[in-house]
């Protein structure tokens, strides 16, 4: 069957999360060596999925131990050879295989420079694990198909539980993580039931914007990467403020908006987006616990509120996976081997 | 006539440049007090062309001064009061018209909290202006078309001038903006004759991929945002490592690619993503100084090498300003009232 692969994957996330669970002690650990060096900043590194998760690693550092923490260049390193000092930076370098090529070289030149580098990846015996000073495992389990799934949710609480016990909140937010994991599995089901209908009519949309903002950018981001991988659709992501300031000119009736809206603080932000593309014609698809919020919204896919609000983004995404899988149902595509992609990726 | 200022403005930026540069003295000084705190961080925030012009920032900071610079999130600050410690980090506010409501709040906190604050706008009288510790001017006198154009580049030249400042190169990038200004009256001129038939082509195209890495992935994602609003392509920007990762199985003959390449350290991974995109079946448009290199590319728009490597971002936006006003009107659209923008956006 097409995209069985994908969809037993999606299945898969809640297991994989209570098995990266299992791991707290290797967190805990690696927590600790990052505390103890009082790091001026956090550099989250990957590309794809992963770079989607590190959107969502700025937050959770920024919002549990208030700690600086951003998507670094790997350019300037990698091609610029930049002098910039790293040596009171932690280094987060996120591949699901650990072979990404300029992860990889990024992450050499960090620690020779001085910074504490820590490989985030699926295959803790890869070139980029044996490259960083440590390697915490995302135990996400041999990931088959091409578009990213359980890996991205793992990234996601790999971060969140690291940046929580960095500062003494790393039970917390194992338990959070193991009650997300229990609700995962009936956003499953709930959601597989409704899904399929609401992505037929999507069958020829060719373009959508995702709009999300806060740690719901994360969301967005990935959302628009499902559909484009596994779907062959154009899908920006686009914070909801940006959405604002030029791509609303481009809207009308037959451009889909997907809003992510979830109860958080930035709220607003989502729902004013959503007014601005509804009265410039588009039709608005609304996902997230705060997704019945949406005034106008012709599609509704929402899920529970999470246990802990930084981890919203690992309920919020599935509404995206499984449209994606329901999407290239619906057109005939296989999302288990979209065309001209391969599951390890070595372009610099 | 349609779009007439949009071009007007495309035409007056070299005149815009020499504008700025008349106040060298501002940013020495501003380069002076910025040197003087020995920065951790340096913070860029804006929205829209002014978050693109933070993209350049980041290498600017990077390759001249080698110092950590980045797009900061202003959700952090503005919708979760994040209690991140900004006292040993420089904020530089892009704000055209120094009233974009998030980024003055986030002056106003990230002041409160100890950073020393810039705002870099056209209008130095503004909340923003008022807001901030220190005030650079744009110059780029008043812009009256909805899509930015003088004041992006004007915001690249600022940049770089503040840049170089801070570590003793700022006469040798005032000279280098100097040569920069004559070179894109000349390109101006070759451009403006052999854009249009290029755009033709283009007046039925609803989505396309523009790709950039390093120093150009700020142009690509100007590029992609002009073609968004003035001619309502859905124009991604993705820089070209992403491109392999995921998107490019969205691609076919009908989804043209445009590429920037300069004479630049990061070319390779330019001419890496243009044949992949190329061997999935898409169009190539290539632009910037290394266009001729891009093997197989069916339209090309090249310019001439900036005098100094950072610079090369103003001269190769050029073409996408130019062609985004040529297909504008291929497509019968009128630039200088994109359906659904205003000139100055108060969205949060």
């Amino acid at each position: 069957m097409k995209g069985a692969l994908f969809r037993a994957e999606i299945r898969e996330q809640p297991r994989a999360l209570e098995r990266l669970l299992e791991r707290s002690g290797d967190f805990a650990r690696v927590a600790d060596a990052i505390a103890a060096r009082a790091p001026e900043t956090i550099r989250l590194v990957g590309h794809g999925s992963s770079d989607n998760a590190a959107s969502f690693g700025v937050y959770a550092f920024g919002l549990l131990p208030g700690w600086t923490a951003f998507r670094d260049s790997i350019s300037l390193a990698t091609y610029y050879d930049a002098q910039v000092d790293v040596s009171r930076s932690i280094v987060l370098a996120l591949s699901q295989s650990g072979r990404t090529p300029d992860v990889l070289d990024y992450v050499e030149r960090a620690r020779k420079r001085g910074a504490f580098t820590v490989a985030v990846t699926n295959e803790p015996d890869s070139e980029l694990g044996r490259a960083a000073d440590a390697v915490l495992p995302l135990e996400a389990g041999p990931e088959r198909s091409v578009a990213a799934t359980k890996t991205y949710t793992n990234q996601l609480a790999a971060l969140a539980l690291l940046a929580g016990a960095t500062t003494g909140r790393g039970d917390e937010l194992r338990r959070a993580l193991a009650q997300t994991a229990a609700m995962l599995d009936e956003a499953i089901a709930a959601l597989e039931s409704t899904v399929p209908a609401i992505a037929v009519p999507f069958a020829f949309v060719g373009r959508m914007f995702v709009i999300g903002r806060g740690l719901e950018f994360a969301t967005a981001r990935e959302v628009a990467l499902k559909l484009t991988e596994t779907c062959r659709v154009a899908a920006e992501p686009l914070t909801a403020t940006d959405l604002a300031h030029g791509p609303i000119a481009a809207l009308d009736p037959l451009f889909p908006v997907w809003t992510i809206a979830s109860v958080d603080a930035s709220l607003p932000a989502a729902l004013d987006a959503a007014t601005r593309a509804r009265e410039a014609g588009a039709t608005i698809l609304a996902s997230g616990s705060a997704a019945a919020q949406i005034e106008g919204a012709a599609y509704v896919l929402p899920v529970q509120q999470a246990p802990n609000k930084v981890l919203a983004p690992i309920l919020s995404v599935l509404p995206g996976q499984l449209f994606a899988a329901a999407l290239a149902d619906a057109k005939g595509l296989d999302p288990d081997s979209p065309h001209g992609l391969s599951k390890v990726t070595l372009a610099r």
